[in-house]
């Protein structure tokens, strides 16, 4: 895995997905390394995240973020070391994290990286989930518009990937019961043995409505809204007056190629947010709560430390499997945060 | 129209409506004078309000608060003068206001009751407007959820009713650009020119979505959600990244039986909140704002006196009108807040 310290191997988008992405999307490609401009670093990339929101990236249909160019290669964010620095804050061997692309190398601008610090020094690939984006995501979301309060009921799909967990066992740290949804009775019992939630309803199960019923006989108080669709379906009708939804992915709709047919619910929607004074609110993290980061940062690094929190981690060798596994993922079949190891951490 | 000082006219509903409401769903009947309990005022009925919400109450599927049982007295807020009183803190004569339906006279507990004060001693029947309900749903729909910074866009529909003006001039006291929505030329005339209104969009103009994205170049900030359907469906894809949609009625929809065939867009919608961080609450004001009234009364009092909000009433004769004008205000037929005058201001 010892990364060619004159090639630089990057997969870029070769063309759109028409509804779920394959193979021929992508294209492996090789180049000479990047130079240096004033005030850049050269990264050397050790642990690649995948995660949902890159399906959202590879169309050019309306999003929160501009879209990856064709031939450009894909956005993702990574752990990697400094092979060699023109900013004085960094230096050679340096742990950093940043959005820095599917590749064995980048050239980026040392505003644009962040050290990793604390327990992530220990554990770099946790700056990818809890210790980093999809672990701020679920503070955020959960606490500052989900607003959960002791006794209260939280639910979150996912519930065994990385934002779902953390959502699960931070509401479990506010005192509040935790149900989640996943995919497969595995995963199901994982959540409430390992990650300490207090049910966890297979999504696959066709009485779903029934069983989260069953597993919220006092309704619920907050949704954490990652996935959508089905589960959705079956939240709505259980949503206590007053529930709050962060919305902050919509995985089951990212392959979906235009609307279902039927009746139109739009009016339904809001006509229960009128009717149960729902607070319904999309957050992208970093535009949202950039400014809050150490706040977050500080919290999660004594709650990790004192060993409150818990994380699973599927972990893919190669960047050349990179697209094969975010196929994977936008499928529900990873179990834990994905992170491809791309290079040697000591090299 | 003196009231009989011993026979009570009230009207109940007689059936549920299926779709609008018809004459039939009603009942004008004469009962005795209510008795009198211990704390319980007697109230003569001068005016009493007619709102959307009321299509609400008539029909027994879920909602945010009871329905009407069958037989019984239509709910409704209205002013009133203090007939007889058991209760130190009010005298025969006193000017209040209570939710104390569509009928001449009503026994009700001293502790339900509001005594009018201020500006609202002058004019009496604005206590069921902008200086009561209404003007409450728009001051905390507006200010409390809806946020609207100067130079923002703050959108509302119904813009000559009582809520959607009001919603308008309290924007434009904060500096916003507004834009309102209302049925007809004459209306949005009069949004305009009475109101102040920026500009006002006919939404029965089959253009509606083009003329809407022409009076809003810049986008919409606050979109205050009083009416749903079309006009919904007009504003969505103009709504700004981190746009908040205070939701308080959707009176499009009240008649509606069943939903509509076609795309499922409930998706759509929670992609949208998703991709432009919006944020959509619904509020029932008493139960969300009730302890914030002071508030409210004070500085809409001062407002007021200052002839800084105009309002316009749209003001019926008769109980036994009272039935038919909700019909229309369902229909959007109403100029206006519709008050019905059913007594004499002194007798």
């Amino acid at each position: 895995m010892s990364q060619n310290q004159s090639v630089n191997r990057r997969i870029v988008l070769a063309s759109r997905p028409k509804g779920a992405p394959v193979a021929a999307n992508f294209r492996l490609e090789e180049q000479p390394l990047p130079s240096l401009a004033a005030g850049q670093l050269l990264l050397r990339t050790v642990y690649l995240s995948l995660d949902p929101y890159m399906r959202g990236r590879m169309s050019d249909a309306p999003s929160y973020a501009a879209p990856v160019a064709i031939d450009q290669v894909m956005t993702g964010g990574a752990v990697s070391r400094v092979v060699a620095s023109n900013d004085k804050n960094f230096k050679a061997g340096d742990w950093v994290v940043a959005s820095s692309g599917w590749q064995d190398y980048a050239a980026i601008d040392a505003t644009l990286v962040r050290k990793l610090e604390g327990a992530a020094l220990k554990h770099p690939s946790l700056a990818l989930g809890v210790l980093g984006m999809p672990g701020f995501t679920a503070y955020m979301g959960l606490l500052d518009i989900g607003q959960p309060q002791a006794g209260e009921t939280v639910v979150v799909a996912a519930a065994t990937g990385p934002v779902g967990s953390l959502v699960g066992q931070i509401a479990k740290l506010q005192g509040c019961k935790v149900v989640g949804i996943a995919g497969g009775a595995e995963k199901c019992r994982y959540a409430v043995e390992h990650f300490g939630f207090d049910h966890c309803v297979d999504h696959r199960d066709p009485a779903l409505a029934q069983r989260l019923q069953e597993a919220c006989p006092q309704g619920i108080d907050v949704y954490f809204e990652n996935v959508g669709g089905a589960v959705f379906d079956a939240v709505l009708p259980l949503l206590n007056t007053k529930a709050r939804v962060p919305v902050c992915g919509l995985v089951s709709q990212y392959n979906a190629e235009g609307l279902p047919q039927g009746q139109d619910r739009l009016m339904l929607l809001t006509s229960t947010i009128l009717r149960k004074r729902l607070r319904v609110q999309g957050f992208i993290i970093f535009d949202d709560y950039g400014h809050r980061y150490g706040e977050f940062a500080k919290q999660m690094g004594e709650w990790f430390s004192a060993d409150k929190i818990k994380f699973r981690e599927h972990r893919i060798q190669g960047l050349e499997n990179a697209p094969q596994s975010l196929i994977e993922l936008l499928e529900g079949k990873n179990f834990g945060k994905v992170v491809v190891q791309i290079g040697e951490e000591n090299d």
